[in-house]
């Protein structure tokens, strides 16, 4: 066994499925080569040669998966959340995206982006830079060395943007796409993904353009659908030949498929599209607090999930104020018994085990197949936080799924002991 | 000038009304006798002489005030969120303070409770203990140690409510009561508060017994209006001669006119119940955590707002999980959000100073004319919050309103570099 196999002792926590906990009062996980080889009772004897991390009654769960951040948009979070989306958008949101054109500006912002997610609870998060192929290759730099596993964007928006926030044509947009690509390669933990803002944004030559990129590097891709009234009314009106918000990708073949595809929010998805979204496997990142904040409403999840369609947890910082994926957990919880009471009253509300799932293993298989976090079941990469709750105190014992509830609603990062990405500590290192 | 004369430099933020902030960038609030002397852009000559604390660009606001928090529920706060009001009061709230009893409990879990509280941004608390004298005179005096200024009641409760959790009729509710208002003559910052639990728990004897004994003693009243429908047709079907919830209350004349009275919630308060809270003086505790996690529904704050009644906030802990009334502040902004998407499109969402103004000087208020919190205006107690908020870092400078803003959503105990209370530091003493 290599260098990075170990154990780790504690009070473990993980999904089973979407509706069921596995825990285990200490408990053993074994990481071998980054990836867990399972969560015991007692410690296996064939494994009882490896270091043993004793974290004692701390808890031990996956680490959490952000599907949907603009990275850009962290240095304005929580500042100008008496706005709707399209005017939050031009009034906050691109002004400070078109600082990033200049570098030094990037490296500033950026620095206290990643120093602060290295800090809390996700350990893979999939990211939306700027427009400028300096600034996202910047932004990709110090996520490679924080040692977290992400996704990140270069954005494309060749119309219906500011001009200090607008590429010069579908051309230009696309060779800069090339360009940054190309760029890319030196990267072991961050990956590219192809990055459309949204239809209102993307002209067809450069929707166009992005699908043969697409196919050429077989590139997973990420974007925006139906988050408000008024930008779905909006995209039928920019594309009327089109079936609807989904169609407007799918007709240029962006809408998953092949390669894994993600949309953020879906709150305003009608059942044709639940029914595409469905077919074509695309992911959904739900971001409560975003669609909270900007006034968008409640997404429908309780029927994303009884289609089978695989739902995610995103901060949506900077529409999100907060980072950490435990909020948008407990937000999705709160949000799901509004829906219920005001608009649906057929959809249940969704459960703790149900945003768990969601912030562990559903967000992270869009990681792929054969490097999906969320679980200590065997063959998941080893991505894992161990929680000191200890000041989250009650006058009574605590089981570990109620102990798991606390954290959901109550935690933040001064409760992450250690952090572990693919069987890596990024802090604080095991002193025994 | 006294001994607890002096004053603050910092940057100030406070209410002018409930639409309008005051800010002053390095600006003074002269403290004299517990009471502010007001805010001023440059120090008048007449304080010249007066010690000078300098928190330099820190954020300097009032304290703020928690107008519905239950004392015996914070030890299971977080937990079991995953049930409706009624069902939530049987399976977790009732056993739990029913364990208030045994006065050694009552005694660990309180030390929890009142350090917590201690260390957060509220200066204000209005409390619900349990039925038991001896634990809420435990609390009060936990509370009266801790330097906080807050209301505090023994819950009277004869019918409807487990064996264990009921008081033996309502003549043993009534001596009780008395018996606990006699003991409360020895505390200078707590006071008592008549808390009948709500309508379905006190019966008719109990009902009338405890307006006698609020005539006698000019008691100010807490209780609980209209939170879920489930609650409210309960009501109806238990007093079929009273014309609503509220008079349910208004029939024994236990609801607002001479002393100071606070209904808890009021999700479901209709027309009728809105105008009559109005003409009483009746104030709102609005819990819109609470509302949302037991998924009673949203309050209409708005409409609440312009009838002129008087609202604050509650952290309604453990239907809230979180005691800060930060996070009181945002939640109600971004409830009021989903109202207006989902339910009432007429009704504007609150905005950031709609909910700051409620969180200090609207709840503020419930403490009365001569001792209230909430302004640096002159003639307020002097209740203020030092915030240093630099680890909230932005790329760019922020406003006051900005740096505000973000405290709203963002700021946690940490933040919290000094907290004063009618003039008295409670930590830390101001080193120069």
């Amino acid at each position: 066994m290599g260098e990075a196999d170990f154990v780790i002792r504690g009070d473990l926590c993980y999904s089973k499925d979407l509706s069921r906990l596995e825990t285990l009062t200490g408990g053993y996980v074994v990481c071998l080569k980054g990836k867990s080889a399972g969560a015991f009772p007692r410690l296996p004897e064939e494994y009882r040669s490896l270091p043993l991390q004793d974290w004692g009654d701390k808890l031990v769960i996956p680490g959490l998966t952000d599907l949907h951040i603009h990275a850009p948009q962290f240095g304005f979070r929580a500042l100008g959340m008496d706005t709707e989306l399209l005017t939050w958008l031009e009034t906050r949101a691109f002004p400070e995206e078109a600082r990033y054109a200049d570098t030094e500006y990037a490296r500033r912002a950026y620095r206290l982006l990643t120093e602060h997610v290295r800090r809390g609870p996700s350990t893979r998060l999939v990211f939306f830079a700027t427009i400028h192929t300096p600034a996202s290759l910047i932004l990709m730099d110090m996520l490679e060395e924080s040692g977290l596993v992400c996704f990140a964007g270069k954005v494309n928006m060749d119309r219906n943007s500011p001009d200090s926030l607008r590429e010069p044509g579908a051309d230009a947009s696309l060779a800069a796409t090339r360009e940054w690509l190309a760029a890319c390669g030196k990267y072991r933990n961050v990956r590219p993904i192809l990055t459309p803002r949204f239809v209102p944004s993307c002209s067809d030559a450069l929707m166009k353009g992005l699908a043969e990129i697409q196919k050429e590097y077989a590139l997973p891709l990420q974007s925006h659908l139906s988050e408000t009234r008024r930008e779905v009314r909006w995209v039928r009106e920019l594309c009327p030949d089109a079936a609807g918000y989904a169609d407007a990708y799918a007709r240029w073949d962006l809408f998953g498929g092949e390669v894994p595809t993600v949309m953020a929010h879906c709150v305003w998805t009608d059942e044709g599209e639940t029914e595409r979204m469905a077919e074509r496997g695309v992911f959904v990142a739900h971001c409560p607090q975003s669609n909270t904040n900007l006034a968008s409403g409640i997404a429908p999840v309780r029927r994303f999930l009884e289609r089978g369609i695989s739902v995610g947890l995103g901060s949506d910082v900077a529409g999100g104020a907060h980072t950490s994926i435990f909020r948008a957990m407990s937000d999705a919880i709160q949000v799901s018994k509004l829906r219920q009471i005001l608009a649906a009253e057929d959809d249940a509300p969704l459960t703790l085990e149900e945003v768990f799932y969601l912030g562990t293993a559903g967000g992270g298989a869009f990681f792929g197949k054969n490097g999906a976090p969320g679980s200590f079941a065997p063959g998941y990469d080893f991505d894992a936080l161990v929680l000191d709750d200890a000041g989250l105190a009650a006058p009574f014992e605590l089981s570990i799924r109620e102990r798991l509830e606390r954290a959901v609603y109550l935690s933040d990062d001064r409760n992450i002991a250690a952090k572990y990405v693919r069987g890596k500590s990024l802090f604080p290192a095991y002193k025994g």
